[in-house]
């Protein structure tokens, strides 16, 4: 595909207009993508303008720019994540019924948690996970199950790195990480009390789908609430959507 | 961007590449999705690779081509989809706790009604609608609120095209669904018996954001089902929602 003067070619340009948009920053105008994607403004203009043109971006009547619902519609349509989190769904109420905290389905995408889908009760407690969102494999419950069973190369490739603390009891030793990764394969579940927020506690478990790990299924808890019977409610819908993928595989 | 020999963008190419994944198809190979992109063998292995080197596509083991979480990351997590559907899920899921069939949240999208969540009780009955899935305008309980408060000029392009009907009760007579829209906009809620499938009767009502409406709540009912409790749900559940999205501008 055709490059650019600079090198980059046009996919690079368009996943770097596409990263200027977060959950926090919905809306902006051209140059402001442009400057946050690094183009020249007259090449974020036309890149704006093309997409546009197909749908995938949207202008408002203040011609500030939006992700398109086109866009959403493309790489929604035809994806595993939305199968994986249709099979989910129904499994996750049920946790959410007996739970009525947050409950979380979480991928691992480029050494990181990304997490596909979240139901949270109203009144339930603190909880930074959002959709389409990411958390560190070491420090989140989803992020450690994910790790536990992740590719050994992955996994010591992560542990080689220097690890951010993102709350006070975030375990950042590498040993550690290892003992804790070790416990999970062994127990098929963790209880992460603290380590993203101090006042949360995450319980997850493993999906598996022919065989591999393919999500974590998780909740995230007050940090003084028992974990038992959360545990018990998240393995009965893990198996519960194994066997809705099992079936959806044939 | 850079033009094709035969004249297309790069974004035109792209949206033809993602457009050969549906619902039904999520795995390809290059050559498949180059010839349902009408794309020459060469082009489409070449976007392909830059497309998976992106993340947004993915290639498998058996060198089969599907759309990467990437993708999926990237379109949501600063869409106004994702907002609206967050909004709206916890209202979904009570409608769903007290009417225990299926509810569904659509929005207008190149004329037609495009799905942003299904909910579904594991007994409930038929019901075609997909997430990221469409209906037509005219023939959906939830295509009719959005055309019903449509902008006139699309409404009346809409109505002026051959309406085809999907089920045999379908309403494809311009002046027969002129009536029902301005029955819609009176009472603030349609009733839809047989329009989609003659087993079911959709039910469904605006959602509005800063005076305007920006989707359709709806829930589909077994033909023989009384929609009255629906209705009071449903408009409890758009109540709650549009006071959410109020608090979400603020």
């Amino acid at each position: 595909m055709a490059n650019s003067p600079s090198g980059d070619t046009m996919t690079e340009r368009l996943v770097r207009v596409l990263e200027t948009f977060t959950t926090e920053r919905t809306v902006q105008t051209a140059a402001e993508i442009g400057r946050r994607a690094g183009l020249p403004s007259s090449t974020a203009h036309r890149i704006v303008d093309e997409l546009v043109g197909a749908g995938l971006l949207e202008r408002d009547d203040d011609r500030r720019i939006r992700l398109g619902m086109r866009l959403w519609e493309l790489a929604l349509r035809g994806s595993s994540a939305l199968r994986l989190r249709q099979a989910a769904l129904p499994f996750m109420q049920e946790v959410q019924r007996q739970v009525r905290e947050h409950t979380q389905l979480a991928v691992l995408e480029q050494d990181e948690a990304l997490f596909l889908e979240r139901l949270s009760h109203p009144d339930a407690g603190a909880n930074i996970t959002r959709v389409a969102g990411r958390l560190p494999l070491h420090a989140s419950s989803s992020g450690l199950v994910l790790l536990a069973h992740a590719d050994p190369a992955l996994r010591e490739r992560v542990l080689s790195r220097p690890l951010r603390p993102l709350a006070r009891e975030t375990v950042t030793d590498a040993d550690a990480l290892r003992r804790i990764l070790a416990s999970i394969r062994r127990q098929g579940f963790v209880v992460a009390p603290g380590t993203v927020e101090t006042v949360s506690t995450g319980v997850a478990v493993p999906l598996r789908s022919a065989g591999e790990v393919v999500a974590a299924l998780s909740v995230v808890l007050p940090r003084d609430t028992d974990p038992t019977a959360s545990v018990a409610s998240l393995r009965e819908a893990a198996a519960g959507i194994e066997a809705a993928l099992r079936a959806d595989r044939r």
